[in-house]
């Protein structure tokens, strides 16, 4: 018996009519649509590519371990995440060894900081595979604040709040255009690095961009907080070439 | 009477379902689509939407005024592709203010050193304005060559090949991933530049991405000349987060 293919379909940042029309089709024809999401929740990509699941189709939830929040340096976060990762990917492979397709969900781009990335790594040796780009989180983000980011020859820093603040600084001093991901429990870092790198008056803030409460304000106006699903975006040069 | 709405779209890399539902439907509606094109020729973006635009739009063509290729160092190009953008920002002005929507297609994303990006800049002060993401050129380009770019904490950078070698090098040394776009007639400084970075082993070439006739292959078997439309990819760290 054949076994069947793993798609790995980005489905951009937020809004339903920016899936390409090839992630939309590809949902609409699925048999299982696996996705990650928390306990009791519905999944943050599953809601996006909502209007595309039709009726009839398998959902697999792959439901992340931890309830509380637990620090990504935690060896415990490490381990569990990377068993919670192994799992996930043998029920998948069930379900390719039995000849289905199985498309996974991902919130914006696959391939940029996307988890379903570690279901692709574990998989793609052994199955048959192909990935559907999505629209980036910063390209849905930049798109709705209407903000030309890189002109000529700018260089784009793409950066993760994640880094020490010393880290964050050298990037945001360096890039021409820089996008600061994962803002979350770094805005304070961020604040800084932003002040330090004396990139501060040009950045903007973006809250759960394209979507029906997304949110937008220049970063010195923010508050001390920020959710899972925001960044910051400091355009580049206007030089023409 | 009210004048018209400028619609930037992106269409993504090449292939026709690469286009985000909201890019494809306004194509679809529109009453005017203009792009950039080369005298003679079709004009890539419009290839790219050829599907969605329905007999009776009206194609307004935004043909570049240099036949031979010209350095972009030089004073003349400088000149001339400003008076050009300044004439084509003109001729979509004279539409809008007749009430006129136009939809300006743009290969992959617009904000992503995207030539509408100029139109943009010099109309949105007078004209109500909206922007479509695309795939940009590397989401496409990652994805069909299936290559995992960034997990973790790994920071992006995006480097046009038309840096100085020593400043291509600097850039590709501090990266975790980096994608070079613009290689074209900058092949030999983006191979010096991957030999003295040392990244060189793990860069791989990617050539009309998404399109039929696209090639890929790693940098290290790239002959010496490389199209316009081609770019470098060398992926981050594995690590997980
Ligand atoms: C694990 S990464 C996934 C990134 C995604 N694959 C992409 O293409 O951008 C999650 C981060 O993406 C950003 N993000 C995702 N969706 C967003 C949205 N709609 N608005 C603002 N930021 C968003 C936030 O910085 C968030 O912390
Ligand atoms: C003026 S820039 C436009 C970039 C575009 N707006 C984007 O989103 O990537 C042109 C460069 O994009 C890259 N590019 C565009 N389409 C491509 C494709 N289908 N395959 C490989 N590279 C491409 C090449 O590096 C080319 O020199």
């Amino acid at each position: 018996m054949a076994t069947g293919t793993l798609h790995v379909v980005g489905v951009g940042p937020g809004s339903p009519d920016l899936l390409t029309v090839r992630a939309a089709r590809l949902i609409e024809g699925a048999s299982v649509v696996a996705y990650f999401c928390r306990e009791g929740r519905k999944g943050h990509a599953r809601t996006i590519a909502e209007t595309y699941i039709t009726e009839g189709t398998h959902e697999l939830r792959l439901v992340y371990p931890f309830t509380t929040e637990i620090a990504v340096e935690d060896p415990d976060y490490q381990r569990g995440i990377q068993a919670f990762y192994d799992r996930s990917a043998q029920q998948l492979a069930g379900m390719l060894k039995q000849g289905q397709d199985v498309v996974v969900l991902c919130e914006g781009e696959p391939f940029l900081y996307g988890s379903a990335m570690y279901l692709f790594d574990r998989l793609k040796e052994q199955f048959a595979t192909s990935v559907v780009p999505g629209i980036a989180a910063m390209n849905g983000c930049w798109s709705q604040v209407q903000l030309p980011m890189t002109h000529g020859d700018d260089v784009l820093c793409v950066i993760p709040a994640t880094l020490p603040e010393a880290d964050l600084t050298r990037w945001l001093q360096q890039a021409d255009a820089a996008v600061i991901m994962k803002i979350g429990r770094n805005m304070s870092k961020v604040r800084n690095a932003l002040v330090q790198s004396g990139r501060m008056s040009d950045a903007r803030y973006v809250e759960r961009g394209t979507q029906p409460d997304s949110f937008s304000c220049p970063f010195e106006e923010c508050g001390e907080t920020a959710p899972y699903f925001s960044l910051v975006l400091v355009p580049g040069r206007k030089g023409v070439r």
